[in-house]
């Protein structure tokens, strides 16, 4: 089976890692590029990592008409700026897999809460998913808009609903200390992210309140059926790829949440519960799809949870290929890679 | 005016960096250079940082005897190893500067706890003063043997005592989350260090309880006469220096706690608290003997306090030479830079 | 169809490049895996990329049978061990991708010149077919045991031997000055190895002459059929992966040169040639199986050229797999990325 | 003996290290900071590293009038915009080093040749003293006027003046292939040196002939008095400092020509031969004035000579003090680091 697909926002990063796994995906066929301002050249002058034909692929202007034959787009743009393309792709009859951050939110107060903004298609607001695939499988299977989940609230979302589910732990307050490479602040020409400003450092940023702390609140409470809000620190870390989340958490019996957790992701193909007491590294998911967790009981009524994903794969692109295994009914794990690119 | 010093222990990564700042010294000058299994070898050899003569100084053995002149030792060796070094340098009448572990506790059950092994030489337990300079000034001065803090320790102390002396922060199960440049390790010729296996990861360790957690709750305690306990999880990451540490704090009045601090380094040389909201990042003090500290207030009853030092400087060698300068009656800034290597 | 293979040297990072290469590999099954001092292990205890079930797999110690079903045998040992492995697997009827740099030179001498110590089974050497596979398709496809290149001769070669096949460049003394990633040097825990050891920093070893340069003389001759010599530089950088070579070439006509190799690799999968005067990054390589080539005219007698390549894929376990796909039939790019990981 | 000095273009990579070297001189000191974009604000505010009391000190713009009191100007701006700066400074009286590179060449048609523009002040260039210090020291020291060399030209020049007068290497097409940190590039606002498409990558720039081809062959001539040419080729590396030069060198009785250096250099404070066939790395350098330097004989008639230097130091601001302090009387050596600062 073949289905062609549109790519919206060709030449950022995570535009670049969709080109990369649906170029080499078994069923989806790119037959369109869109990008903004590097129309008009070829997709492989702008990203350096492609190879074969695909590199030679035209990029087209942000508003060329999409093929009919487009059955599904993926939108790798700004927030604020994807809602547009998404709407016209759906009106065209298309389904949409949206890597923004616009239809993340069930309401529009929530998204001008953390994008200080207002929501410029909040008709589309009520039918879109949120596509955190293990918690959203069969609601993504039937849906014409998913939104993808944003990559901080995926890496703490994924070991943290399970363990409010339980009723364990305390959930209010869940201290949420993540640390991210560089890559997850976009292929941005900006001063503070030129290699000298970022090589050998590290720094807190988006203080007080990150966007990510709407997402995930809403989407804990959510999932979980328990009301939960965090506190989420980020930091942003001298490496390209990489998420790594620490939540320090309090409850009741922190000797049961490894179990609860390794029954919770049992034969999920992208999460991986490691034997208790190891911590996982960054290095073991980059270039892959997975997101690996390790629990350590530090005292009678707490414990650390660390979960670690590539930002651009589980974070973003590669659950976003998750996502549309699902909506077309194939192997969710088509074109998605196991193994991390190691060392 | 100028000393004679000793550096045992001279060819790890803290020891390069004392003979790097004492080297260039006004008053200090190395007459013995102490070494383990590199002893015979010329230190430039095995340090290639060092310039000018000094590179060409013989490194001695282990026992080799201290000259008369020495009045100071530096004793940058293993814990465990340190203490029977100490004890044979005070008894031969110098004063030491130990940058080991060996003397950071009060008790023998605490070292016990922290370390896993009986403490050595017991005896000189009640006499060492624990050196975090800006809290122990007066103690330094008149000290025969201090022992300089932990990286670790001097990170999260600096900004959590005044707030502990405030009364206005819950003083248990404080969260510290700290992210450390990869030297912090020591050059230990470990396969988890070599460069393929740090580079691009981060990872948490040290759990559950990491040695200097124990050094944290009784020191933390002891400067501000508050019973106080942290919950503290290290991580390691993928550069050379530096060492940010992230304190997730409840408490009353956080809009009061920026005021706090500024207050009680004010007039500091090392520490530095910048305007409120901002974050300091690592890339700043690496190279320099300076800690920033910034607040930023996260709601009503919490803030967030963040700490950078370069672990190599203020949190060990130029820690220890600021004691040292404070031993000798010196200008407290002697020999130590205010400046970062930035970039 | 599916074809049983091993893997002896599993716990390098070639070793480890490999499982992830056929693990996902549509025709080559991992049916054992051998390590050394960590045979009993899980592989995935070892791996931290290794993802799925492949990570259970046992470690089995050096000297356990193969199979009867195993067929080929990847061979990821040191020089002068890997010899004997070699000689068993054939004795026992398997075919061999040989990764090691034993049966890389046509007689013992000049093994024993390059590394200084008698070669293990000289009786071997005329039936080893050397699979720098672009240029020797033919006889990789009938070969019983195939010596994988190194990396430094890999990305030396194939921008090296059209050219000197046509007749316009200066063919003795011809300067290699190459920068490889640390990986290079394999996962040997040596303390210059160490993370603080190689960050922010790049230095040349190797010299007077590296083993390769041997490599170099006699593969540079024999494919080429001109006599040729090398004066090879190697660096290390800080940089995990990747490899690039600066060839500064003389001769005739070199504005020609371009021209020479895009025909010599057009249509080839695994070689680019870029637009004249473009240069290729060591990023836009990384995680695949190319090689990219720049050519920038200099002078009227002279010319650089440049390539990239990941010294893990097409560099080792890379080109391992595509000269095994030679030797069975299969499709020569099957299992084998097109695309780089980028960023 | 307190000397009054002003910078301008302060906040790039060059300025900053200005402000450090010279706020910890023990003669000059800093009274006025010019900025361009960043006018208004305070150092500190822009450059991270600073600590003490100047990193309160006011940016200027460009066109703020220098005080009476300023007896040096060090000017770090763009090649091209420094031109008036300097110009205007000499007519009010005060001395100049100007890191730019618009006063390194005598003739206008050099300029042109390298920069593509038309040189604005060729007045001036008769009275220029190209300031590699060691070659220049008594030309520096009644210099009104300093042009202080490029980064690449000084680490090339080192090694290579001395073989030049021995008159037994080949002069013409010298190899020169050299490896840059990052911080060469200056702090550009340009999507090439973000993080992400810097880290773990390696390429070639700025061929066919890099502008510092011609400042080499200009000086390599003028100083060894015998008609010389580079084949110059740089590269980009993943590090923020630190830059490598390896040259390829034909001639006769190599095994003589670390004795030729070893003497040219013996006693200078800022150039240090290594014992034969050893090597230097960058990261010896960083953060020192030092130039480390190193000889291999590779063949009856060849050698490969590596230098390093710190790019921001020895490369830029360290040579402009070393040079200041040569136009003051000062001890060369004043404010300038032996070590550097490893790792």
């Amino acid at each position: 089976m073949n289905i062609d697909v549109a790519i919206l926002g060709s030449t950022g990063y995570t535009g670049a890692e969709l080109i990369r796994l649906l170029d080499a995906h078994p069923h989806f066929r790119i037959v369109h590029l869109g990008a903004h301002s590097q129309a008009g050249k070829a997709a492989g002058e702008v990203l350096p990592g492609l190879g074969g034909p695909v590199a030679a692929m035209p990029l087209l202007a942000s508003d060329a008409a999409l093929p009919d034959a487009v059955q599904l787009v993926f939108t790798a743009l700004p927030h604020g700026a994807a809602a547009a393309s998404v709407q016209a792709a759906l009106a065209a009859g298309k389904r949409v897999v949206d890597l923004s951050a616009d239809f993340r939110h069930a309401t529009t107060e929530t998204f001008r809460a953390a994008y200080g903004a207002e929501h410029p298609h909040p008709e589309l607001l009520g039918e879109a998913v949120y596509g955190l695939s293990e918690f959203a499988r069969e609601q993504v299977k039937g849906a014409r808009l998913v939104a993808n989940p944003g990559c901080y609230p995926t890496s703490t979302l994924l070991p943290l609903v399970p363990l409010l589910e339980s009723g364990l732990i305390a959930s209010e307050g869940i201290i949420v200390d993540s640390k991210s490479g560089t890559s997850g602040a976009g292929r941005s020409t900006r001063t503070d992210l030129l290699f000298c400003e970022i090589n050998e450092g590290v720094r807190a940023y988006g203080l007080p309140r990150h966007r990510h702390a709407w997402e995930m609140d809403e989407w804990a409470s959510n999932f979980s059926g328990t009301s939960a809000t965090v506190r989420f620190v980020p930091h942003i870390l001298p490496m390209t790829r990489g998420m790594l989340t620490t939540l320090h958490l309090n409850g009741e019996a922190p000797e049961s949440w490894h179990a609860i957790l390794a029954d919770a992701f049992a034969g999920e193909p992208f999460v991986r519960v490691l034997a208790e007491g190891r911590m996982p590294s960054t290095q073991g998911v980059k270039g892959s799809n997975r997101c690996d967790i390790g629990v350590c009981v530090t005292g009678p009524d707490s414990a650390v949870v660390v979960s670690c994903l590539d930002n651009l794969l589980k974070g973003a692109a590669g659950q976003a290929v998750q996502n549309a295994n699902l909506m077309f009914g194939l192997d969710e794990t088509a074109g998605l890679a196991a193994h991390g690119l190691w060392p």
